[in-house]
């Protein structure tokens, strides 16, 4: 009886528990998941499903429960999978995990294959599904006998538009931590044969403005290195390759107003953040007062050299920066943020979230000049049964069944770009309601 | 017969090599100057005084070489200055060097201490005189029972007015590695009583207008951190502390430009900077053409939002970014930018350059409030006695003296802000024209 362990139940995994205990149900397997709480997950009555609780490091309980099974999942912070890795590797298990392949992880590549273990990364949302519908897409375009030209790819995990209830048309339905350092670093694209660069200070005031289907606009921010998959999506000669975050409009132009105050730094702490107010932590940030503006909205726009009736200052005054006591020790500029904006974008039990995702390819085929666009758009249902859970979790799911019954033939580090991973697993997620939309037109 | 040994002859000893060779005829040292390659200093006649090829790197050559003396000067890259320091506390040597205290400098003061050694840190221009002429200026109010209420000091490497002849109003007097890194990190002082934080980005941008005697107008922009020396200078009571930098009107508003469009940063290296132009260096910063704009000059001025006719951006037209190879294997951008600048802010044999410096005390006395400015203004005489030479290189001689003629009763890691090394080395310092003018006037 197979059995795998899923490490990690936090919000994101409640879809891919419910898939593997229904799979469990339905192939025979047995299946235990481990937190270090697990106390919001429901007794399972099947005597084949089990919720422990676990220290994750604690490495003697950790080498127990890896010991027991065939398969681990891990949904653990990407900080722990070295380790859980190194593990796999002693103990001779596959592994599968929705995080980057970091170089700790790469290195071992050669023992994972030697050892004839499968350890399957970025098998989630993004990276996940954003590698299982480009392969498909530009396999496609190659097959054809096109000839790729330009690669852009967006992706955003944000808000229902009938939740979508504050100016900035976001609330946190992912980690808020990432949120406030998205983008920290020179993102690094290739347009137009050239390579090009955008310093971190520059990135929310460079935007593509991206339309999805019914939707309506979004903004495209690009990442940090986009040229990361130009050799594994086979696109070394691809004139253009841009790879992104979406947000709603106006979302960006405000967040770049944070940026340029210097209010999403977190590379050092705050002396005062256990005395202050969030009034007195913004004005830190601003020049000395002259005569003519005194309060803080019009000190920012003379300081950013921004009109005060802007819509990017607007979205600053909805945050208001309370005279309230920020009530944190030594945080950083980020931290702070961070806490101000949980207040004011926190998730209702009521919303629901949604993730977007596009990529746009252009191609030449017969002499022609075509463009590609592929949209996904895949709504949460509830708190539990949300968009990022069902996007991160069902991949992940779906390549532990065709692991368990044998159906990948891989070993090694390896990401989701192959045709028979990427093919059963678009076509399951179908099943599920994720699926592109595909829209050509000639250019 | 006291023995020095002054490791490093770069462009910044030569005054300091003349006064200690004229102090050896005269108290009766030997000196010994050291580096790697000596090939442009003239050989002393005097038995006494000695020029040796030496390579810091050879640990067993330096080791024998200190052992030979009482004392050691250090102008070498402070780098080297932990390990120096260890073997002076291994080989028992008084040590003297302009750089800052490290924390792994910091760490031998104990030890030091114990041993009976003097490690006499950061006594040249900045930190060195600014510490001497603050802590005389300070010493002074508190004297008079004047209670401190606004430190603010700057300091500028510059050109002499007479040799001032480009729009930047700047050449590279020093450093310019130094010079293109400037400012990196966030900015911290303190302002009526508050923290105050200036992000890299902004920095620039925040200039604060400095009038020094007949020279006219200059900007100071804050240093990273203007609260380092609250606490050595007794200002912890102190409402306003900022320390920074001076450049010439102008010059801030032009490279708070190439900050912007991120041509300072040094954090990572171009793919193709062996192959590309300086001209497509910077369009690899900006934006993708749009039908208004083609010439980079508007390009620039339509993303950074300022008029095209500024005098800023004027700044960057003189700059060129000309279509000429770069010829740099994967340089940071900041090497770029620096290898571009060596050709148009170069200094000729002729020029000559030019130190400054003011502090600006508040303070109140007897139901009055003061302000009190102290302005020092040194000119390079040649090549060879530059400003920078004088500033750096007599305070770290005069110290030597006064160490070997036992005049300093001091042991352990140790800044100049005691009064008996300030007055001695200050008043010596005046014999060669470095004073301040002091102005006073009632707020």
């Amino acid at each position: 009886m197979p059995h795998i362990l899923l490490l990690g139940a936090g919000r994101s995994a409640t879809v891919l528990i419910a898939y593997l205990f229904r799979q469990a149900g339905i192939l025979g397997w047995r299946v235990t998941v481990a937190d270090l709480s697990v106390a919001h997950l429901p007794k399972p009555e099947q005597e084949y499903l089990q919720i422990i609780s676990l220290n994750i490091q604690d490495e003697a309980q950790l080498k127990a429960q890896m010991q027991e099974v065939d398969l681990i999942i891990s949904l653990l912070p990407a900080l722990y999978h070295p380790i859980i890795a190194r593990w796999c590797l002693k103990l001779r298990k596959n592994l599968i995990t929705a995080s980057y392949v970091t170089p700790e992880i790469q290195e071992l590549h050669a023992a994972a294959k030697e050892a004839g273990l499968l350890f399957l990364m970025e098998i989630g949302l993004d990276p996940g599904i954003d590698h299982l519908s480009a392969m498909n897409l530009l396999d496609n375009i190659r097959q054809k006998g096109g000839n790729i030209l330009s690669y852009k790819s967006y992706t955003g995990g944000l808000i229902a538009p009938e939740s979508d209830t504050n100016p900035w048309h976001y609330k946190f339905t992912w980690n808020p931590r990432n949120v406030v350092l998205a983008g920290q670093g020179t993102a690094k694209y290739l347009e137009d044969g050239r390579y090009k660069f955008i310093p971190y200070h520059q990135l929310f005031n460079r935007t593509e403005p991206i339309s999805i289907l019914d939707l309506g606009e979004f903004d495209g921010y690009a990442n940090r290195d986009s040229l990361l998959y130009q050799q594994p999506y086979g696109l070394q000669d691809v004139q253009t390759i841009i790879r992104g975050t979406l947000r709603r409009r106006g979302y960006c132009q405000g967040w770049h107003l944070l940026v340029q105050l210097g209010l999403t730094n977190d590379s050092y702490q705050l002396p005062e953040s256990a005395q202050i107010t969030y009034r007195q932590f913004l004005k830190s940030y601003l020049p000395p007062v002259t005569n003519t503006q005194t309060d803080w909205v019009n000190r920012v726009a003379a300081y950013l050299n921004i009109p005060p009736a802007s819509e990017a200052l607007a979205l600053l005054q909805y945050l208001e920066f309370p005279e309230e006591p920020i009530n944190l020790e030594y945080a950083t500029p980020a931290q702070v943020l961070e806490k101000l904006l949980l207040q004011k974008w926190a998730l209702q039990p009521q919303d629901k979230d949604m993730v977007v995702m596009q990529h746009l390819v252009t191609y030449e085929l017969n002499e022609e000049r075509k463009e590609l666009k592929a949209s996904l758009v895949v709504l949460g249902e509830d708190q539990h049964q949300t968009a990022m859970a069902k996007t991160v979790g069902l991949p992940v799911g779906i390549a532990a069944k065709l692991i368990l019954t044998g159906q990948l033939p891989h070993t090694g580090v390896v990401i989701p770009t192959h045709p028979n991973i990427y093919i059963p697993l678009l076509r399951e997620l179908e099943t599920y309601g994720i699926s592109f939309v595909e829209e050509e037109r000639t250019l």
